[in-house]
């Protein structure tokens, strides 16, 4: 399971905040947090105001950066962006997002495939219309990714496809059609990842991180191996872990074991 | 799904001591919190000790149904115990349990279908072996049950079919082998029911209700749609609830919203 923590996003009242004050104390706290509790990727988001978006990228990544050794995930749709995340990432970063949009993967694809970034691909193509109305076109969506993925050289392995996950309060069949999803991108696509945010599925919903992290169950036991999401979140994580171990993905239990030993969450 | 009431069990320490002692109220207090708790059928088992079976059975019916108007699982492998409590009963009870044992099928068959009784079938032959060695094992005791409750002309929608879950412990397949046997089950009995005792799958693991429940959400998933456990458990039924709703078998998530509204377990 490939952990993508998301804290560390501009969207996010907080952050946004600690962005554009400069509180690099708030930034490398998250940033460890994530990093001690197990994450594989630190995702980085600057936020949505485009006239900054570089320079509060920059000094993001040096934040994030000094407090963590964590590989980043470049989080833009902006390529001016991507372009100066990559000059000052450290480790090989993860890129998030590309998507069926041609001039997102014309923009996007020659700096992933230059710098061998694994990359997150969403099933939507950003130039036709908003999300997805169903699976038949989030899986067109996903063959014209892979289409452009596998022109440039780029390995199945390097690509996390993200469904797109609704709510389920919004309509009723959403989770089932997102196990339905998973099940054919796995069928398709066996090399490569599956992830996703899990929070969109319990939109409007009580008791959200008990719907998240039990999606969590079931998407696992559908074939996604990763997920953007917060690894400091106890509950979540140890959902992932018996997960894994009921699937079979743990040999002679000794990753759960050892977790429920630690009580799951590294301080 | 069909919950199953598991406390009233005479193989357990607490309760065995109770039945000795003749101690109604701790019986009907585990009777009245499981009933509370939204139970559609309250376990009965009065122990292992063939000599005061019936009596100890009978007594135990007179408390549990004094104490709440769930109907009864009688749990018992004795033909004279089965008898006896079926004179007791007051609602139709489900019966715990048949196997592919022929002698076992030749007794309880004709009691169970002249009262029209639900019942639990364990994927094993009680007369060739002890557990089953594999799903393939287990497929066929299942089938040769099958073909005794059709000749006697019980409906497959009154089985409910205990594929046996074994430790993820002692075998680290176990979980992914029994997510197999649910969904051939369900596949090839399309009308009967799947349940189970969820505790097996967790044995030799610490923080065993984590496994238990999070082994319950993979196995709705697969198609058992029953259980034998505490409805009380306010994490296990938060699992559960929580999964149905996921799984879309819950319309417009009302009975989600409604049990998190409540706190999931009454009280």
């Amino acid at each position: 399971m490939i952990v993508i923590g998301e804290k560390i996003n501009g969207t996010r009242k907080a952050v946004n905040a600690a962005i554009l004050a400069r509180d690099a104390q708030f930034i490398a706290e998250l940033a460890a947090e994530q990093a001690a509790a197990g994450a594989d990727y630190l995702d980085v988001n600057a936020g949505t105001n485009p006239d900054r978006e570089v320079e509060d990228m920059l000094w993001l990544l040096e934040v994030v950066q000094g407090a963590a050794e964590t590989p980043i995930c470049i989080d833009s749709s902006s390529p001016a962006t991507l372009k100066a995340a990559l000059e000052h990432v450290k480790a090989v970063p993860m890129v998030n997002s590309i998507n069926a949009d041609p001039r997102r993967l014309e923009a996007f694809i020659p700096l992933i495939a230059e710098r061998g970034c694994p990359v997150i691909a969403l099933a939507l193509d950003e130039s036709r219309s908003g999300m997805p109305k169903n699976n038949d076109e989030r899986l067109e969506n996903v063959a014209r990714i892979f289409e452009a993925t596998r022109a440039a050289g780029i390995a199945d392995a390097q690509v996390y496809v993200d469904p797109l996950i609704m709510s389920v309060a919004t309509d009723n069949s959403a989770c089932v059609q997102a196990l339905d999803c998973i099940r054919a991108i796995r069928a398709a696509y066996p090399e490569a990842h599956i992830t996703g945010g899990l929070s969109n599925i319990s939109f409007g919903l009580p008791e959200r991180a008990l719907v998240n992290r039990t999606f969590l169950t079931l998407a696992l036991g559908a074939g996604l191996d990763s997920a953007v999401c917060n690894p400091a979140n106890r509950a979540l994580i140890e959902s992932l872990k018996a997960t894994e171990m009921l699937l079979g993905r743990d040999r002679f239990c000794r990753k759960y074991t050892t977790a429920a030993k630690a009580g799951f969450v590294k301080k």
